[in-house]
């Protein structure tokens, strides 16, 4: 009887630890001191190359950075040309380091000439801890 | 002794278990099926004002709409007037209801002569999965 008692106890210990340790790590996430929009055009006869290598860019960023929150990039259906990205950094620290990785010069290097338009766009955000569920 | 294994396997059970529920529902978001950048131009005389009617109605439809991934609100630094939302549901069904909705219904009666230019611009985007760490 005493080591059933132990047993749930045991189990219910280790049962909130776990759920404390997902809800702390879910809100310790950073909340982003950096949101801008990148507003470009790209030239049309790149376009398919062009989001070949900006999938890889952004695919590597958010895998290997911490401090890069979303690059969320849309392209606009009526002008297929025209894309915006919804860049999230924790801080500016870590868009500077993210500026000198090896993947962001790997996609600078080679969307250099494709890229006919580039603005960027600091912002505000009304909520910003606000995800995508 | 066998009291002892008992304990043993029935917590890893449970820990597997409370670890599979979370990797499940992680994995079970939809993913967006219309993705849409609005962009506003607001009265500059009511700014406040309209920033606090929309924060309601997007904290509303992020709490009770499953299919509203996300309504993320910036405001250009040097055009505060100057809005763009980032706006995800799961489909164009999600899209429909979330039109009908009162918090809905209610945002749009409140800032109708508020809001001096609105353009809703349908996308395609580049990684329709990637997320706000």
């Amino acid at each position: 009887m005493k080591l059933l008692k132990y047993l749930i106890g045991a189990t219910a210990t280790i049962a909130l630890l776990i759920f404390l340790g997902g809800a702390i790590s879910k809100n310790s996430n950073p909340k982003p001191q950096k949101v801008r929009l990148s507003k470009l055009i790209i030239d049309s006869a790149q376009l398919d190359n062009y989001k070949a290598i900006l999938k890889e860019e952004i695919e590597a960023s958010m895998a290997k950075e911490p401090g890069v929150l979303t690059l969320y990039a849309v392209f606009e259906r009526n002008k297929p040309t025209h894309l915006t990205i919804l860049e999230m950094y924790a801080d500016e620290t870590a868009y500077q380091s993210h500026l000198k990785t090896p993947h962001f010069i790997k996609y600078k290097t080679a969307t250099a000439k494709m890229v006919q338009a580039l603005e960027l766009i600091d912002t505000d955000p009304l909520i910003p801890e606000l995800k995508i569920k």
